[in-house]
């Protein structure tokens, strides 16, 4: 952590700005004639799409399996971070041999839309203006960042995956994807997520926007013009949100009132409990490597997102006429997206007579759960991709399928 | 409220300023000899209590009902707030006729030490230095704030109350109080709170704390002196707290995903939902009312207090010996304060075979229920109030003892 600082302060603009702009991973850029249109009714133009990829694309392309980030992932899935130098986010979970296995599954996964990793987001360069486009950049959709990956699929020559996964604002991008995109979705595990955002979700995204817009270094958002950082604003929104990917079990279980370095209380304002220091050391570490404004833009998203809205509230005219095949997951101690959100999506499923399995896993570890070892996570992944990969006549090396 | 806000522009400076250096409520001083000896082992001295009464002291001081107000709470409990304008805070429960009835009993409440509307506080003049305190303040804790409140008992010549009442920092208060001043309580009424401050409270708490030493305008805490507000950062602070206060249930009942005065998104970062709009009411609301340093020091306290930390971590030594009634009162849908904390302190209290009772009272008002219009808590409080009046031998004129 010290380094990351260190290398912070030698440059003097965030660590992932240079991500951003030539990313480490793949890239395709969308030129003139490839406009993206939004559900704002704007359009993009240019715009490029940042992916990473793990395995081997089989030949009739019949074996992808796109995974979908959550609100402060990147594409960087299952290796070693660019600016942080942290594994992958989801290295438990991709991986030769893992649930999720690149020695039988090509793996996709794209910065989203809006981001700050490499795809076209707010720190971006306007090309109207040549300088970042701040609050210029359109407010954009989870439908939005899907029919950005449906570029990247075509630009692939892929017609469909195998299976969409994610967990969080990742898993409304499934859901989006396999209401909206049907027949490109062989299967589909949306995780901890809910078919439209609620108030109590849509409340703590507010507080971090006014956080980050509160810092006077923001600036109407054009911070990267002025060389300035509305970096403590991002950080105070930052240790909020993490908060609420917790669970109170976890918190008492990590920290309880554990004193941080010290025998007593100071009696004054330092970090005297543990769970205080934890809590800065999320914030501080988060603002190297993700963009404000792109934090506005992904939090905005993910509140606009109602799944049931295009269809006059009826989430199962959403799903109707779908052949994929659904894997749902909850986490009882995720307060965030709580079981019977995700229980709404399986019943709309069920309505429309869909192939769902659902399984709620019993664990303290609160929304996060998804990124965390969850055995039972790994096992439900495994057994229902195997499944569906049976279903769709995949068939796989001795060795690798020999691993669960 | 549009009024509010013009008289502080005009004046330049919170509204609440004027009332913390001159009250309009009554107000004790306690000068040089009366040093008050806190926790930290520091001492503070000059020192101020302000409170308000209601009702009649009976002939024999046996009818006192102390009231505690929670974090952002103060003296006015029962009348027209002199900054705000708007009902006292507890008007649903104090007065004629009402489950604490200033027909019956003597109300007093006073404002916490550290606090900003009379007592002492940050935001109180040093006498060392003839500025504000500012961060020069002690830090204070809940033990401490009831030592202050002790010496206005004995200012005011009353050697027990009859009830010592208050919910959140306000229950936290009346649990100290029946611990360490067991004398001088003849019944309790600690109401969705808890005898120690948990780690996901910490948590919040820290947040918000960030969030008002992030605004430049904090000054290092010598905002007073140097003639700016944090009130960008108190304002986010409240935001977040204020949704803690609440419960996922009474938001979705309240404001669902409806739109703030228009009828489609804007696909902007206006209040587009309603949610918005109400949490940036309260934020803009508060800094009108409120000190940023006495939110500190005051959210310290809280989580700085851990009943049992005194008796080796064992809650019921605290109690032993008690002589008093108590009524314990919690919420279902009060997450910040959940039953399993209130029923800790049942548990304590039967080991140490204390007189308790209990009541878990079905709602979805959260953690702020304790204010609302909750029939069954005003039955749960007048029905024990009456049962340790008689209990006590308190009589009453007829008319006020037939109100219930």
């Amino acid at each position: 952590m010290a380094t990351v600082k260190n290398r912070k302060r030698q440059s003097g603009a965030p660590l992932h700005l240079g991500e951003g702009a030539n990313p480490s991973s793949e890239v395709v850029h969308f030129g003139d004639g490839a406009a993206l249109p939004l559900d704002s009714g704007a359009s993009l133009t240019p715009f490029s799409v940042a992916y990473r990829s793990y395995g081997t694309l089989n030949e009739d392309k019949s074996n992808v399996v796109l995974v979908c980030h959550a609100l402060t992932g990147d594409q960087y899935a299952a290796n070693k971070h660019p600016v942080t130098g942290k594994p992958g986010w989801w290295e438990t979970m991709i991986g030769p041999g893992k649930p999720v296995d690149t020695g039988k599954y090509f793996v996709l996964c794209a910065n989203v839309l809006g981001g700050c990793m490499g795809s076209t987001g707010p720190s971006s360069t306007n090309p109207e203006t040549g300088k970042p486009y701040g609050l210029a950049f359109p407010v954009i959709t989870i439908g939005d960042m899907v029919r950005a990956q449906m570029r990247l699929l075509d630009h692939l020559g892929i017609d469909d995956v195998f299976c969409v996964i994610g967990g969080s604002m990742g898993g409304m991008q499934v859901l989006e994807m396999a209401a909206n995109h049907k027949e490109r979705v062989f299967s589909a595990i949306p995780i901890a997520c809910a078919a439209r955002h609620s108030s109590q979700n849509i409340a703590f995204h507010e507080v971090g926007r006014q956080a980050v817009m509160a810092d006077p270094e923001w600036r109407g958002g054009r911070y990267l013009d002025e060389k300035t950082s509305p970096s403590k604003g991002l950080s105070v929104a930052r240790m909020a949100a993490h908060i609420t990917y917790l669970s109170d079990e976890a918190l008492h279980r990590k920290f309880g009132r554990n004193l941080q370095d010290r025998s007593a209380l100071t009696y004054g304002f330092d970090a005297d409990f543990q769970v205080e220091s934890y809590l800065r050391h999320q914030g501080s570490t988060f603002v190297d490597r993700f963009d404000a404004n792109a934090y506005l833009y992904l939090t905005r998203a993910m509140d606009y997102f109602d799944l049931a809205a295009d269809h006059g509230g009826n989430l199962a005219a959403a799903f109707k006429g779908t052949n994929s095949r659904f894997c749902i997951v909850s986490f009882t101690s995720d307060w965030l997206f709580p079981t019977e959100e995700n229980r709404a999506v399986v019943q709309a499923l069920n309505a429309v007579a869909a192939n769902v399995s659902f399984v709620e896993i019993e664990t303290d570890g609160g929304h996060d759960s998804f990124l965390l070892n969850e055995p039972e996570l790994f096992e439900t992944i495994t057994g229902f991709l195997s499944s569906a990969a049976r279903r769709r006549g995949l068939r796989f090396a001795e060795a690798a399928d020999a691993v669960f």
